[in-house]
């Protein structure tokens, strides 16, 4: 049986019951760092799992990052070894803890979702793709929120190192809501220039989440602009760029807003609030 | 302080390690069982969880059951009460145990919302909108399947026992899937009759997952017609309306259908497989 158990959104200890219990009895644990980051040491969660000399080994599947899961188990069940997942919190749903919904009961009783999502990626000098920005301006026509993913990159090697054939990688970087509101105002001034009718503007109601889990989470809400020069802290950032909004969304929003911000919360039009 | 923990997919043991911690140094408990199913006895949780004394109480708060939650963080601080959450799996990133991507990686390396929501209400006599149809028809041009959640009513009161002022409740009642597809097909049907461009038919993939929490979940895949006369077991059921499959998707949602299903699908256009 191969268990594929979710670890949660914080320390060793946000692991459910059962999935520690199911740990206990493997005989080999397989620590997964590759579609995320851990936030404790392999050793740490090693002793806290009472996995038995535990070792960080080298990543020994070429998986695509997307569709991870899915392959291991079709690799598994070729191999005719049965799964079974225990599940566990998602920056997916989690995200809620912000005071945006993610799912809201509208007057004609039908419930949509409230927030979608894209994920922006590093720009380069030559490849400054502009296409989450299209996905965006369409969320706030419809009105639901979009929840941005900030790009990570891990075990990238250098072009140069890539030619020559050496392993040999460049330093982890995760995305800052700074670089991408950064990338998200560039686009936004070529939308002006070419005319554009534009979606938002600097002083959108944006909301920036980093380390969304237990005790340390930060949560800032507030213009774009002024959410550039806010410390957010550590990775991972996520950026939330407000649809219609909610009174009680806006009641939320308040508790994350510095002294003076959102106070002046004005409509302008269905899908644009402006501090 | 008052904390929001929550209880995960499946038995009282799907509580995370940190929850369980902390709801045993609480000097109340409250369970929360408006807003899903408890899937448990009040009596065994209480007993699982060690706090002695339980008691099933009726619900004391009137509160919207889509913003429950936000409505007591903002209650609880307005009585200068600290808050904090401890994150659990919830359905919305669950589905994804079926296979049907929740996020995937497009050639445009923009990582985009795979599944969206919309919820299918309980027609009455004279009651019967057809707005979920729209959304699922937005998605299916899109690309993106379509997670429907099924109507629950509970704590409904009849219209005369309203009248009469009689807190006098109706049995909880949970929509099967066979439900959600009468009601779909009977919209189709008057689509059709309408003249318009269908979003879906009868032969469109679909999936049908029931209880998705551990060891009793049921997931079948097949087209919609077929699953209508699939037994899914006890609710709550959810039903997923594919739209542009990815053929990792395919070979994950063969492992839920029947032995002849999905062996003959054909993409009959960029977002209609039938088989």
């Amino acid at each position: 049986m191969l268990y594929f158990i979710g670890l949660g959104l914080g320390d060793a200890k946000y692991i459910t019951v059962k999935g520690l219990e199911i740990v206990r009895q493997c005989s080999r644990v397989y620590l997964e760092d590759y579609t995320s980051i851990l936030w404790y040491p392999f050793s740490v969660v090693g002793a806290y799992f009472g996995v038995l000399n535990a070792k960080k080994k080298k990543n020994q599947f070429n998986l695509p990052r997307a569709t991870t899961h899915s392959d291991l188990v079709l690799r598994a069940l070729n191999a005719g070894i049965q799964y079974h997942v225990v599940h566990n919190a998602s920056i997916m749903n989690a995200v809620g803890c912000c005071g945006l919904q993610v799912r809201i009961k509208l007057q004609s009783n039908v419930v949509i979702l409230r927030i979608f999502v894209v994920s922006i990626v590093f720009w380069t000098d030559t490849w400054r793709p502009e296409s989450f920005y299209d996905k965006i301006k369409k969320n706030r026509d419809m009105g639901p929120h979009t929840l941005c993913l900030l790009d990570i990159k891990v075990k990238e090697q250098s072009m140069k190192n890539l030619m020559r054939g050496r392993n040999i990688y460049e330093p982890p970087r995760y995305m800052t809501f700074a670089q991408a509101a950064e990338q998200l105002l560039e686009i936004l001034q070529n939308q002006r220039d070419r005319g554009e009718e534009l979606a938002m503007t600097q002083d959108t109601v944006c909301v920036g989440l980093a380390q969304i889990r237990a005790e340390v989470q930060t949560i800032h809400s507030g213009t774009l602009q002024e959410l550039m020069s806010c410390d957010l802290g550590g990775p991972l950032h996520s950026m939330i760029i407000s649809g219609h909004l909610h009174s009680l969304e806006v009641d939320m929003l308040k508790l994350f807003s510095g002294p003076e911000g959102l106070k002046t919360l004005k409509m302008t039009d269905s899908s644009t609030y402006v501090s």
